[in-house]
Order: C-alpha cells, then sequence, then structure tokens
C-alpha cells in the first residue's frame, strides 16, 4: 500500500536537481558568497542503497558547487553534471552514457529551469516547496520540502515498488 | 489574479536590505564573530530573471558582509551598499546613479533602521516577521519570513504585474 | 500596553547566557566540535540601541567561544565572561565592575547552571524553550525560542518601559 | 511522574547513534562535501551530568566525522565509534571493554543500519523523526526530532528513574 499514486515499477534511473531537492532552498553563504549546500543523512542511505540494488542515479545541476560531487559521487551517484545552463544537453547525454530511455528515468525538480527536462522524462516529481509552475507539471508532489529527504522518500518508494527495500542482509548495515 | 494587493506596474527598481529580508534573521557567526549570511536559491533565479528583463535591481545594508556582493553582483545586481549608517544617502546615490525616481522604487526592509527609506520610496515591502514598527508602515506584508524567498515573491509578482513572467525561452534556463 | 507583566521599570543592567539564550541550542559544529553560536540581527539592533540608550549590558556563559566576544563586544556589550564553571563568581564580579545591584540586574537564562544566579538578580526571564527547571524560577516566559530574538523582545520591553525606544533620530539609523 | 513508558530503572550505559539522533538529519555540508554535524547545547549539559553520575555513555556512528570525537569526548563519552559499516560489530567491543550487558544497555537510533543494535540492546529509543522500520522496533518514540534534544531528554528521564537528577551542588555549575 504507497502513498505514492505514481507507478514507478518502469523506472530503471533517478536523476535529482540540487538546490531545492537534493540540498534546501535557502542555506549559509561560505566566505565567497556561494550558498553551502546541506546534506540529508537518510537520503545518504537510500542514494547508497538504491545505487547497491542497480538503480542508476544521476544529478543535474545549474550550480557550479563543488562539495555536491564529493558526497554523492562515493555514495554511488554515477553521472553529475553541474553548472548546466541547459538541463536538456545534460540529460540527452546522461540518456546516452547510461542507456536508459526518457521514458524510463524519474526526475526531481524544484524550480522553472527543471521543467524543460521533467516534461521529457517518463516521471516528474516535485518537492512539496517547488515553484507552482513545477508542480503544476509534476506526476507526483511529495509530502516533504526540499532538502528533508526528498531522496529518501522517492528511492525508497521506487525500491519497494520493485520489491528491492531491505531484501537482503546488507540493506542493515552501512 | 494576484496575491498582491499594491500595483506594482509602475515600478521599475527593487531594492533590499540584507538582514532579515534577503538573509534570515537567525545565522550562524564564523569564527569572527560575522553573522554569516543565509542565500534563498530560488531569491537567486528571481534577481537574475528580473535584471535580465531590464529591472533595475539594488541591495542597502547596515552591515558588512563581503559575501553579499560576491552573490548578489554575478546575479546582476548593479547596485550594492554596503555598512550604511545612514540608509537614506545609500538611496539618494542610487537615485542619481540608476536614474529611477523614488516613487517608482519599490524598497524591501525589515526592521528600524529600514523605516526612513521605505517611507521615501513608491512601495515599502516588509517580510512576515519584520517588526512590527516595519509593518505598520509598509504597503504589503508578504506572507513570507526574511530568508525564505522574499525577493522571489516580490520580483515574481513585479515580472507578472508586467506581463514579463516567463515571457521567452531564456526563462527556462539558468 | 505591554506583554510582559514583569515590571522592567527599576531594571539597569541585563545579562544574557549564550547557548540557547542569544544562541540557538542546536547548532553546526565547526571542524574542532566547537558549535558555531547563531546571532539575531535584530537582537543586534537591539543591543546597540540599549547600550547607547545607557543600558548596561553582560554576557556571562559556561562554553568558551572566541566569537561570541567578537559580535557582541563591538555592538556595547560591555561585560563578557566566558568560560565559567561558576556563574555566581561572574554575577559578583559584574555587580563590582558595573556598579549596579542585583536588585535592578535583570538575567536571562535557559538552563540548569543558570538557576543560581537567576534567583539572585532582581528580574529572571526564559525564552519559550528553556529547560522547565528554569521557567519554574523565571519572572517571565518568553514567547520566543532561544536564538530567535530574545534579546530583542527584552531590550525592547526594558527601552519602551523607560520611555526610551525610538525616542530620537539615532534609533532610526544603525 | 514520567512521560517514559519504558522503566529505565536497570539501565546502565547509554550508546548514542550521531546522525539523526545526537545531529539533524538535514545539515550543512563543508567544502568536501561532509555533512557538518550538528550539537545540541542542553544534550550537552545532560551527557556530562551523566557521566559524572556514573553512567556509561558510548556513541556508535557509521559515519566519519572528527569533530565528534572532539565535542563528544570532553564531554564524558568513554567510548566512540566512528566509520562502523557493521554496528554489531562495535556493540559487541563496547560491552567488552565497559563491562555493561546487552540487557542494561540503551541505544538511541534513526535509521535501518541502528536495527540490528536496537534489537540486542534491552532498550531501545527512537526519535520523533525515526523512519518507520526503525520506530516499529523501538521500546520508546521520543517527543523530539533528531538533534534537537534526543541526548538530553533520555539521561534525563534516566537519571530521573535512579533518583540522580540534580542530586547535589555539582548538577548546578558547568
Amino acid at each position: 500500500m504507497s502513498k505514492f499514486a505514481t507507478d514507478l515499477s518502469q523506472i530503471e534511473a533517478v536523476i535529482f536537481d540540487v538546490d531545492g531537492v537534493l540540498s534546501r532552498t535557502t542555506t549559509v553563504m561560505n566566505e565567497a558568497g556561494i550558498p553551502m549546500r546541506t546534506a540529508n543523512v537518510r537520503d545518504g542511505y537510500a542514494i547508497k542503497e538504491a545505487a547497491r540494488c542497480g538503480i542508476t542515479i544521476g544529478i543535474i545541476s545549474g550550480a557550479f558547487a563543488d562539495n555536491v560531487p564529493k558526497r554523492y559521487g562515493p555514495l554511488g551517484v554515477k553521472h553529475i553534471y553541474m553548472g548546466q545552463a541547459s538541463k536538456r544537453q545534460a540529460l540527452e547525454h546522461f540518456v546516452k552514457k547510461s542507456g536508459v530511455p526518457l521514458e524510463r528515468i524519474l526526475f526531481c525538480g524544484d524550480d522553472i529551469p527543471d521543467i524543460a527536462v521533467m516534461k521529457l522524462c517518463g516521471c516528474a516529481i516535485a518537492p512539496q516547496d517547488a515553484a507552482p509552475e513545477v508542480k503544476a507539471i509534476a506526476h507526483q508532489i511529495l509530502p516533504v520540502r526540499g532538502g528533508e529527504g526528498v531522496a529518501r522518500m522517492v528511492l525508497e518508494e521506487l525500491l519497494k515498488m520493485k520489491g528491492l527495500w531491505l531484501k537482503d542482509e546488507g540493506a542493515f548495515e552501512w
């Protein structure tokens, strides 16, 4: 019995925007004026676990933030695109590299620059506090705000629909 | 149909205070005892987009905070005044440099030192958690707290009233 | 018409604890494991303004935190005691140095180590989220949490009761 | 009269997970992409006080975070295990070193990798926002979220049940 109205059983890859999705919309700035993105530790568990179960995970962000690849690379995010003025190009590159077709990709975004790619993917999901224009085109709006466990909720649901959530001993270790 | 009771169609320039407006009122301090201002990423989108659409944007702050110009200069904020004991002088300078008359300037402030300049401008707007003395003289009180998307709400509304919100392809890229 | 049930008109000095009063109870740690205290910018305005109006302001903290004196010294806090295992000794020293007798001192504290000094002072005030043992002995419990504007609320009320709040042009500058 | 339904009088040692228990689930990242754990100052008081009263305190975390031992070692946490892929091994080591048998150990955890050790200990407690799988096996769910005073609530309750809370003058100093 799922809180998700959307069928995720055909999804093979999940792409996350960073700001307002993996990270909160409001964050402290460092001395250089760069917003210091936040991370959610239970997102971390779900990303590592989903990667272990064979889900392809990507990040496409308009921003440059050195610490994002440093955090998510070791957790198993294979495809990380930062500083993308046009997210469409990055998405095309992701499809080519990963071999996962658009209709089997789930994209999580929160703001206007995510709309074009969210429309192209098989499933589009938005956090609770996404821009209204994004919520209007999303298949599913989550009951959590950006940065507060978006990846956990999406990936846990995806693994459950595929029968992969907590399926073996490995899931109970870190 | 706007949530804004105030007519913004004559506004050509928007000036933001930093502390309690672009940044939260409570923030972590660095080792030197300086509050490390926060930034909101959806404010960032709106500032960049408003600047692209020809809106003149300024910042007038009583505080010194090196990272504020580093964040907002590249987003298109042309007129940044930090460390202003009297905000009136900075406002006069802004009028002279930008060529925008006072009645076409919108000022967003939250605390006592903003009151004098808010009274001089054509439109005065305060966040939800502004000081009561500021709310009392504001034309409009926003439903968001300082730091939580004040610039996004103001600039989005301004662009909508001018028919400039999401008007071309450029708005959908970062 | 005051929200304060307590008469503050006889108070000449105000002493703040740091953790849970000027700063939030939960804060991020730096690399050395030191909680990086938060500051509230509207507290900052009230402290500077109260000092300008002749109120003696002190800080007594059990913790060592270098950035606290750096933040509050320049705002006009004359008496700053950090790393005090026993707050009673610091309070006695404050009385001797400032010349303000205990019955004219207001103490803001939130946790067990504040209780002894709160009982000695003329007025004891606690934030909304103070420990129950502290609330039980406080003359007044504030409707704000520690770090979220405690000093602003206390000092604004004190200046109002003394007829000093926004009394001259200087109050409207920073 | 306790808010705790669980009898803690037989507990001699308390072990805390870090992420989502002593620290919030969402925190800002440093430049290296490491989540900068938060600390709660009233947790700090309770840990120091419980250690002074003879309670054995431990930390077992799956993560590497240099600032955690720096914060909690000086407060009296004797057994700190970081970077533990399997928490069971660390728990076995803790039992051997501390001499406290499993049935007299209380474990506070919030996520899947804590479940195995929570089941082994005499008492398992989860924060309000723990994963549902963890709440399902916990003896007690706290009314506070991870990072917001979990250790304070658990240790205060434990000391109260043992008649050790605020039992002597030492408790009122820092």
